[in-house]
């Protein structure tokens, strides 16, 4: 059994790992940490685990936990992972950081878009951005994974192939997208309260969003040059979900069954990765609860662009679920353990 | 493996036993019947089961599902049940049926509430009311089983205790529920549309529901004698969940702890009942997506009345979890196999 | 024109009355207090009112807004009118207080339920209760209005003729009510966020909630004696609206259209209460952003009890709307002045 | 008092044109046309409506109508106004189409979109498109208007003055709209259930939506020269509510201040247009139930692109107020009449 802990347990994404982590045969929590609820039960934060979840949460104490666990989450505010870790912990443990602190390979962009100083510069080398059906093989005996962010995982995996065999330009790539409101996390904030998120749609964040430059780097990688792009998020009066729509410039002529075939030769063998049927768009609705991630597109032949969707759940494939399966990866089991629950609508 | 078939395989409750056998290690389902989509892929009905169920709907012969299957589910509306079975059928198979057939013992009854004839009458005496935490022993080894109706599910287990143990009086009793819309099923009707059913709250079938006298029967039994009582459903803007919120008088003098007591005797060990911590009150978010009852009650020393609540989901413990977990009774199987995930938050 | 100062500007209810004010054609406003956007642009706070409102907000002086104002609404929290209020004040302006402050009689009873000290007993007796239908000539000419709790309004007014007529048992009342989530306040709260409310329905305040002494008030007079009541409110996933469903023994035999004429001969000359049409259940989106209270109700001949039913908008009839009421009465206006806009729908 | 009559009274557009037409004190209905609910109440229909309008529903007899009514409003699917009107009826009365019959001036194109044959293409030629903003001196006198589309109001409004000034390069416009659920109308459709739209966003109609080639012809009337451009539209699980997030690259170097007084000069007079202030960006929730368009820009200098949002109500500004906007143009009354509620939040 792996011994898992969880700093952030009580945010929504770090309960969300949880609910994953107790249908995971071969892991057992061994520690909720919780900043703002210590010593209280972790059923009484989150009354859906009532007689499943008996403990109590403790401190964010990665030093003590370090010794207990094989493996630490972190899901957490931005800077605070950089700030516990240093090489005894890491000597210990496997550490997959679902913040932003170790996926932004040049501190400087992190230091701009992210307004903190990074903690822990000397670790960013050796972190694995872990975007599973990317970097696979670079994950497997790592000793820090970067989770990636929800909104990246989405516009990443449903651009990818295009962007790795040039079937568009990436000067011209637009990402338009949106997302539940438990995205916004737990905090006790008026501008998530129900009454002022329900029956109401904003963009937010717009040509400031933090998982810009985070698109723009995997990406970069894949073209094998940097771009730029325009990412803009918004806000959806509903608990779970990211659709991307994007956009882009077709770098020439190319036929449904082109693009299709790309798709299929990338993406055919990917568990999590369903290319949906043609002229089926994806909906948020049908990857609830499981770690899919939907993905389809159209031709414009009118105006020469393709549009690009995609969606997840972003507390599973963006955030948990990825988390997750990063595990299964740094400890040789299935990649699927524990994430093979189908999707739950209504 | 048992090998499972569900006529109404496409309406909300036939899906979600579809998500709940694809997660049970000892069953396959061999038949997807449908009446509406009959020769389309089941995918294309629900796509969240876009390449995981590649099958296709098949119709809704029984005769000839029960050569292939062991176990029959019938997530229909009300008489088809009735009208399909018969000797030969229940010979060869299970059959636990979702609709209200053979629920009511008293054929008149049904008649009278459903304002239908009831094609099978000689197999209710013979039918089991599966409510596990109920009815046991009587279910194992049955061959046809009459699924508990999602109302009565929650009133029926909130207040059993108290019935049977004559700690109120049951001609008090007032039960007001609340329910999310997938209840009302997936049938094209204005009434159900998006926008008629957001930001709205009403009753319906005030006085007259079908789950009246289903409640009434049950408790009947509990307290050794007839009762008559009010129920009365309303419509909520979720997709999930039902809530009850009962009154009655209590019958003397009760402390907090001594109801308590009664209730812990009852379901201390029953895993899917979770009788709440004093002053906590059930809310359906907390048992979205499992198998979970949450009760809890309140007594009103001003008034003499103790208000009893219930929450669970729907379409889990209120039809298609109840019945795997009969599927498992019947099969001889730990009976929360495949019911154990955790509830869904948020 | 009559000049209107709201203390509490920036809460829901207060920002509604705002609303409604600018559509009075007789009033306008002259002060836009709040305790927490002191110096901001009323519009920045709520952005429904860009170009609308060019007012900053003030500080709560109710001493010097009593100098500008024919008119003064509280819509703040429980004590603070009975804080401010003074003779000074009371001989300058007319106070609309939202609060629960002036409702209830007997101070001690006030101080019980809502756990405050009352600061201005002594204005008690000369407050009226301010529900229009009800006491409308006493309304008139007064200085000091208790504004009716949003429960409260639609439990007493749903009820009130079958209570004074002696229909029913008032021993047996029993009021279950389902509350939009604005009833909560635009406070910060984790209770109150968009995921935790959304896809949920909960009980709350169970046997302790403040409107049930004001309902067992005013209802006792209706019927000449003391009675006590069970008062249940749910929160539902909603922005605006109320219902209640109540449920009480009959006294003795009634026909339909004995109650039915009850009903209409208290209300049927009343432009803000609408019975509804025999077996029409209310539903809170047909009374949304009006002044409306939609009533009606079911005799359940098999228990000998009736179900009553009643629907408004919390923030309209249950808080401003009933306010501006107020306002209209005590200025010797049309009582339907500035609230005649039709429900809007969807 | 002018006497209109509205086809397709019936339809959620149809109900808010009453809605609205109830508050104009310049206007009286003499007709509610309706194909589904002919000799029904009105108020059967919209519960909302009970004791505000008693009128029965009249079949959609234009001929007998224009005898009685002074304008005519068609809230109906496309394809009926075309094929009822005639030289006789536009002699007698004033037809504002709320349809997209009369939009597009090329009928071949209209035609190929909306794959139907034009009935009247006779009239195309004298109807004007009315987009009071833009359009306002060719509307007054008009007897066919051509009342505009809800995404195409809020696209073309928020785009105008930058390609009017050749601000942006109108070929590389990317429109990504979000709309609530009533634009969907109110027909018994699986894909309209609430538990179908609720939880969920998804694209529809992608590179294929009937608004494009409309917004294509105006914004090109604007830039002097066809263009065309990429829409796609989404539908959001709110009941009212059109976002529009558009994309374009500036043709050169622009400050905001620059970019800001276009804006100013040609919508600070308009009541209807609210340019925010800088950083803020529109939200469906604070137009609702107005004939408000909130519009604001953001420079991404980075990419050299510009990103323009407009938000309005599709049942207000983008059908009903819009249909007012232009009757009270076209019979000379003040163009704000009837329409000057404040959008009602929450």
């Amino acid at each position: 059994m792996i011994k898992a802990g969880i700093i952030g347990s009580t945010g929504y994404a770090g309960q969300e790992l949880v609910r994953l982590l107790l249908g995971h045969r071969e892991t057992e929590i061994v520690w909720y940490g919780s900043k703002s609820y210590i010593d209280q039960k972790y059923y009484q934060v989150y009354g859906n685990m009532f007689e499943i979840v008996p403990d109590t949460c403790l401190d964010d104490n990665m030093e003590e936990l370090s010794e207990k666990a094989d493996v630490i989450f972190t899901a957490t505010p931005q800077g605070l992972c950089a700030s516990l870790v240093n090489e005894d912990i890491l000597t210990r443990v496997k550490i997959i950081d679902l913040s932003a602190d170790f996926r932004i390979k040049d501190v400087s962009v992190y230091e701009k878009w992210y307004g903190i100083e990074h903690k822990s510069p000397q670790y960013i080398g050796e972190a694995v951005y872990g975007l599973c059906e990317i970097n696979r093989e670079q994950i497997k005996g790592k000793r820090l994974v970067a989770n990636p962010g929800c909104y990246t995982s989405c516009s990443i995996l449903s651009l990818y192939p295009l962007v790795k065999e040039g079937i568009i330009d990436p000067d011209t790539i637009i990402i338009d997208a949106k997302s539940g409101t438990s995205g916004a996390g737990r905090g006790a904030k008026i501008n998530n309260l129900y009454c002022e998120v329900n029956e109401n749609i904003k963009a937010y964040g717009v040509t400031t969003h933090r998982h810009t430059p985070e698109i723009e780097e995997q990406l970069g990688y894949a073209c094998g040059k940097k771009l730029l792009l325009n990412f803009t998020p918004h806000l959806v009066p509903m608990n779970r979900g990211i659709l991307t729509t994007s956009y882009a410039a077709l770098s020439g002529k190319y036929t449904y069954e082109e693009v299709r075939a790309v798709y299929d030769r990338y993406y055919e063998k990917e568990h999590f990765i369903r290319v949906l049927d043609k002229d089926v768009c994806p909906e948020t609705r049908f990857v609830e609860g499981s770690n899919y991630v939907d993905v389809n597109f159209k031709i414009d032949e009118r105006t020469g662009r393709i549009i690009v969707m995609g969606a997840l759940d972003n507390l599973v494939k963006g955030a948990a679920g990825q988390a997750v399966q990063n595990m299964n990866l740094l400890f040789g089991l299935p990649e699927t353990m524990g994430l093979e629950q189908a999707p739950m609508f209504p």
